[in-house]
């Protein structure tokens, strides 16, 4: 199959933050947020994939920063590495003020789907080709979380993730 | 602050899956499991907390069992540990066969929320009193997620994460 | 069919008041916690009989007790008797104080449902054993409540309905 | 205060029987008609006492017939009698078959709401005035149904409720 | 096909504006209330054709007034003339003030939909009768309606929508 | 003021068609897609002015396509021109196939919005900027719209708008 590249999967959703989807404070709930990637992130999976897809798994997400009601939201998601049948999807969140109309960086997610037939079982999809500087950069670090990703399911022993070891060494 | 068991913030929500939360193969989606799971995680760290609290990060989930339209699925919610202002909460997710009755396992995931005041201001909270083996061994499993957290966050020199690093040695 | 037992079927809903649940002086509509509560009783209607089951009537409810904007409400529904094909369903609903960690009751509901095939015709389900005094206590009413239903429904006679009748004597 | 109609606080809703309010046979879920019914009867009484309102009690209601997917749904809403700061509100269920055009009966129910002020108080409303037969027939029986209400909630003793009794002697 | 009214068609949505329906100076979304009018509109071709009906266009709408939070918003839409498998409906909005009981007038609209079989092919529909005066007025606009409509498609040229001319000579 | 581009205000809502925003036939209803647009023009319109904005009207809209349960639908939104206190937006809705990763074109859509202060009151807005081609057209094409607009509204006599009428000449 032909490699695809991260712009091709490219989705945006930009929406508000509603009353119903704020807590006490006033500011939007971790699990709409949740939510909202996982549209992105999987409609981006099923551009470069052509396929149905399904979550997998949803890597370590903080919520450094409040999103207050009525801010606009923006969650960008771009697959930035395919495996056999599974893809790393990044996301980056940005919410802007209304008036200065300056954006910035809320969040940051790494979502993995699996591409299905009918049936549910896993197919072969086309390789990523990463094109930019931060294309490649998430590219190679995929791997590592893929590897990360491998030993908390316990399908793969910590010493033998070589590259993540490294980091702790 | 006199400590409290995980049976005090234990926080159940059983509801099933419709039409509008699955994919085109008749499962749920993986966003909306995400979101259910912070509304009783959210709750349960109010419960220990007795304080608003606002999702600070979600742990790795995988995402190993489909859940079919029209399940019965089962949330339950406990703090696992509590640190001076942030809580662990641990949660197991069930699905059930409707003829044999039959419960079975669908997901593990773990939350993390900080009690605020109405500024949005971390606040102390109540230390966690494990009970039973299996809290214990998730009080203490705890520490070295938190300590993950941390590296990941870059709060925390991998080279520190004393527990962590063992893991891979 | 072997009987079950009440904690069988026993089903929990938590959750959250959100503003678009409210009126215009901030409680929960009636209407909103009508529906959690057939959500809940349906479910544990469901885990009794292991059949899809319908909705057949709902008994008188009163609302005595406001719940306000951002209450945890908690529905705990069990089956209290089951007949040939019908089962009740009895409610106990709860509200907590976020600051005290009081909880309070808030409603009590009872809903009959009957278990249905797939053509909606209805199929015999397992009795009801009642355990502990309460569980008994609701059971012997349920058969008041049963005639006091058939009466209303002029199903019949209300000369008939021996036990509902001693009430009025 | 002056007397109004039925007539005036008449309560339309029309509206479709979409697939996430249905259950696993594609029928709709009777907490789902619940809510559209507390909606339409919480306009009619908010109508005639042009006071906020909420709901005080739901009568016995049966699900006699089941309502398919793809229904179209009218609740017709108007209060039946007013008392001193409550009133009654009867609803009229109809769906109707597309090809023929045909409507049918498909349910009735009785709520009953009061009239508050800011901080929840109820005040006094103008009294109903039935016009038709059938509004009269209503308003006679809505005094038997407030006495068994009253006996429910054990506010009165059933050897009071004097016109209650007579329907069973 | 035998000619069928207005009043036959007519369908009546009566609703309460909620918080999530409302933009931060606490007005309902415009698009919420075109939201409401498809349904309402839907309905009414539905009844008038007995056939799925498809939204084929929506006239120019203006929102003259701002509808705020808590408002209670009826729509009432009627078919206004039926062509060989589309309808024009014409709703008239109206918002209501609880304390005057006052109803006023908050926009207008006109949809058109098409009367389709389950491939989606248009299908014939009966004709529309007009009745009252304003019947026969919304009737004979409805051709005008429909050459500006024609024209915008490029489906039919300026110079010969005969009667849309008119209007500016 | 200094003028925007239209670049500075888009606005991408990408989403897919859920079970509850279907016709009977499994297409999306069309009051779906209005408030989809109302929402992506809104987000547009606040970019460009950075104010609070209301929907002032929308211009006829055709829907010529079906759009099929499960499609990707990709919502652009620019403002297309600014006159006082009110915005052009216009829209170009995308659907996509997933198999073969064809986009294709299901809608245009304009709607005009008003910048507004905390009492709903006009406020003067910076112009825009035409720069593309494509946007030069469609600026000056804003004017005849506008003029269509008024005269509909019958805020301006037909016989004054100049460039309208040249249309039907």
């Amino acid at each position: 199959m032909e490699s695809r590249t991260s712009l091709e999967s490219r989705t945006i959703i930009t929406d508000l933050v509603l009353p119903s989807e704020t807590n006490p404070i006033g500011n939007m709930f971790g699990g709409e947020l949740l939510a909202r990637m996982d549209r992105a992130a999987g409609i981006a999976a099923r551009r470069h994939s052509r396929r149905v897809v399904v979550t997998a798994s949803v890597n370590h997400v903080a919520f450094n920063k409040m999103i207050p009601l009525g801010s606009v939201v923006t969650v960008e998601a771009k697959v930035s590495r395919a495996f056999k049948s599974s893809m790393e999807v990044f996301m980056d969140v940005w919410i802007e003020d209304r008036e200065s109309g300056m954006r910035s960086k809320a969040n940051e997610a790494i979502y993995t789907f699996v591409a299905v037939d009918e049936m549910g079982s896993p197919v072969p999809i086309p390789p990523l080709k990463p094109e930019s500087d931060l294309e490649k950069e998430r590219y190679e670090a995929a791997l590592r979380r893929r590897q990360l990703s491998l030993v908390l399911a316990k399908k793969m022993d910590p010493k033998d993730a070589t590259e993540l070891k490294a980091l702790f060494q």
